[in-house]
């Protein structure tokens, strides 16, 4: 039974997805954020999009950047996992295919990340706010992120245009123009697959991109 | 000499480029937009940028949306003329090359335009402030210029790895993760170049690059 008033409980069911109640407020606050923008939405607004009282939001994020240092970290935090792993592994077949899948499968699956969660916080990304040292670990991490895939693009033969130094970055930057993409409403299920694709054929690779997607859905598959 | 007070007049050093007011509130908005965010920045913060009073500024701009209509107009308004104009000369050599060379020159242009304005004014293009309907004309131009890209691109022969159905808008993505990589301080002065160069390669055309080049320069100097 729902009372109301000031000591009502949280609903029973959760509208949103979620086990926790801090697993609610951090998917509306994703709503929010995204759609009305990070400094137009307050703990307020947060909470009444929960159907909990701000002091309940309180008990569980002391202010408002503390819920989007939680989100941006969540966009970054699938890709990197998945990325050190990949790296970890690098020591083994050093073939061009198969240093080649690494790149396509990291871009693969961060592209995958960025397209297919919930809410398009990549959007946040250049937002000035998030850019402030309040959130240098969110910027670290992806800094981080950004190092791997220069890495693994440095690990391969210099059959690109640019040589091997761009390698890495423009794939890197393809997969998160999938953001902007998205937020144009132009992406598709396809539209990770094309830029980790689009990624390899700028490494100089595009007459070897049949295996290498082939040795990238591999991994991705052994890996996920 | 400068006064001090309600009645004081606008000084007499403007500190800001623009020979008018007007050029100097909308230099003003721009700094504040992009390194405090658009949400936290006021009008009143704005005419204390200038140094005029907030009524002075109403003069200009009755809100602050139609300041953030004008400079988002004017991230597009240099590429998408360059780019009507370089459409317009399509019907001239249909040659791969001269092909080519047209989608690159455009996206050198509008990439150095984002790379070289004062101030970074793509970070602006995510918020969903600007997505808002109020902003229909900026996405409509944005839009345009993203469609003449896919009509240059579609123009080549099919040598791209995915057909010639991604060879503009993959040069577009490129050009516009430009904005990305000024804020994250990664540009060049080569970064516009490059992005040139990465859609052209995406297009299967690697090996005429240093042909496609020299003729976009020539566009571009003819046109600039």
């Amino acid at each position: 039974m729902t009372t109301t008033g000031p000591g009502r409980p949280r609903k029973q069911q959760p509208s949103r997805p979620g086990a926790t109640a801090r697993d609610e407020i951090l998917d509306a606050a994703a709503e929010l954020f995204t759609t009305q923008g990070y400094a137009n939405t307050s703990t307020r607004s947060i909470a009444e999009a929960v159907g909990i009282r701000q002091s309940s939001l309180y008990h569980h994020f002391s202010h408002k950047d503390d819920i989007l240092e939680v989100l941006l970290a969540g966009t970054v935090a699938g890709g990197l996992a998945f990325a050190r792993t990949v790296c970890a592994l690098g020591d083994g077949d050093r073939s061009p295919v198969a240093a080649a899948a690494r790149l396509h499968a990291v871009a693969l699956y961060d592209g995958t990340q960025l397209c297919t969660a919930r809410w398009n916080l990549g959007v946040l990304y250049n937002l000035p706010e998030a850019r402030s040292q309040r959130f240098h670990s969110f910027m670290a991490d992806r800094t981080e992120l950004r190092g791997l895939y220069q890495r693994l693009g440095a690990e391969l033969p210099a059959t690109g245009w640019a040589g091997t130094s761009q390698n890495g970055d423009l794939a890197f930057r393809l997969v998160e123009s999938l953001v902007s993409l998205r937020a144009d409403g132009l992406n598709t299920p396809e539209s990770p697959l094309q830029a980790a694709d689009a990624g390899i054929v700028l490494c100089g690779l595009a007459d070897s991109l049949a295996a290498i997607r082939a040795r990238s859905a591999e991994l991705v598959t052994s890996m996920g």
